[in-house]
């Protein structure tokens, strides 16, 4: 039976009783409309914590594009059978004013690794995603939290602030779950035309092309600008970046001399994917 | 015997054993130059917790003026021996190295409280006080954090802080401690001039009575002005401020119409002297 709380108050007379008795909890925040990726970080959750508590909450601070706020599915009756099935102990569900009351005036700032990227296309993207992030880990009181590295650049962002802030939790990132066809799970895919849903796997499988040359050797601002223009060509939008990155900094990379990751955002109708891989 | 701890992993050790054992932890976090004031809130600290962890770290980014972060008095093997004689169990006492190494990139802000008075005459101070406390609260896990009203607005900074980011922590302020001539304790005491220091009472003097006029119903910005008049004939260099505020919001008030606190900051020779009663 998972419980559903909404306020932190009621959050931290449970999590006090789960402490009292020694236990490890685990979190794992999402924005709800689940999938199987999420599942994933939910089963990882459980193997590692002795509770475990979703939060679902779509955070308006961490929305730089109103329209994309608005049009982000919600469902929380169908989030809830799937985290009862996997024993989830708590489903932290608040409204916005629980998480922003009247008079809300901190803000957690990450510089270096959230300025690119994501951060450069979406100002203020991961500031509301820090804020937000350190206000769960306060609210949830647990030892370790679940991130999906379908958004690697949060999980770099994450745990910088974690370490920089001295937070008493341990960040776990876990792989991208994927389709069969190799498109990564997002919630935004329901967002989809048939015909876009179609085309949708070709990132990655252009993504994978271009790794496997880089990796052979092959030059990096090349192989990126033609990875683009096949993709462009096959019939997506508009492109916001490919790039290769250290993996952790996120720094620029001209070749490939320590462990990198290429991350990708682009428009497929009014979509925007993002996915990254191991280069 | 206190224990004098450098690091956070072993602090972190330490404050899991008594964890473990169902300890409520007090902090008391300072910049050391301890004096009576910071002794008043240890013995709180020790009343009201089972451990108490006592930090000493002069913090570089709470600090506008280099010149000022220079001069501040250092004293460690004398704060080490105030703090044994209060059986206190810790002394956290991290390296500037420690507490920000190479590659750390976050800030807290609190914006609102923390802008006028210190905020607008000590640029990036309250982004300091707020960060490393943010930190310091994560390191040592306390429950409980005791903090001296003689830095008034910080007091309301650090409580809008744990406020909105849900630190598990409560705030307790502790009542200013003065001298016997009412001169607020502080550590930059020591470097008044035997004249200055003959001087410095005038402050709080000149404060009272004014607080006790605006009581009595005199008008708020003559009344002050009058004072800082007065306190500048008496011999007192440059004002930054002397007002009247909301005790906790710390906004401007015309009237006395609720709960207020008068600020003041104003230097006497090179020393700034700050101080505050309630209105």
């Amino acid at each position: 039976m998972t419980q559903v709380i909404r306020t932190s108050a009621e959050l931290r007379e449970k999590v006090a009783t789960w402490k009292r008795s020694g236990m490890l909890v685990g979190v794992v925040p999402t924005m709800g409309a689940l999938h199987d990726g999420h599942m994933s970080l939910v089963r990882e959750a459980r193997k590692q914590s002795d509770r475990v508590i979703v939060t679902i909450f779509v955070n308006p601070m961490q929305f730089n594009n109103k329209d994309d706020l608005a049009k982000y599915p919600r469902n929380e009756d169908h989030d809830l059978a799937l985290l009862e099935a996997e024993g989830v102990d708590v489903l932290f569900a608040p409204g916005v004013h629980e998480v922003y009351p009247d008079g809300f005036a901190t803000v957690v700032s990450v510089s270096g690794v959230s300025e690119p990227l994501e951060g450069a296309f979406r100002p203020g993207h991961f500031e509301g995603v820090a804020t937000v992030v350190s206000k769960l880990f306060g609210m949830t009181q647990a030892g370790r939290a679940f991130f999906g590295e379908k958004d690697w650049q949060q999980v770099q962002v994450v745990k910088r602030m974690v370490e920089d802030l001295n937070v008493p939790i341990r960040v776990i990132p876990c792989p991208t779950i994927r389709e069969d066809d190799g498109l990564a799970m997002s919630s935004r895919n329901v967002r989809l035309s048939p015909e876009e849903r179609a085309l949708a796997p070709k990132l990655y499988a252009e993504m994978q092309a271009a790794a496997e040359a880089i990796r052979a050797g092959a030059p990096v601002a090349e192989t990126l600008a033609a990875a683009k223009t096949a993709i462009s060509a096959a019939g997506f939008g508009d492109w916001d970046y490919l790039e290769l990155r250290t993996a952790d900094g996120l720094r620029p990379m001209t070749e490939l001399s320590e462990p990198a990751r290429m991350l990708a955002a682009v428009y497929l109708g009014d979509v925007r994917l993002i996915d990254n891989i191991a280069v």
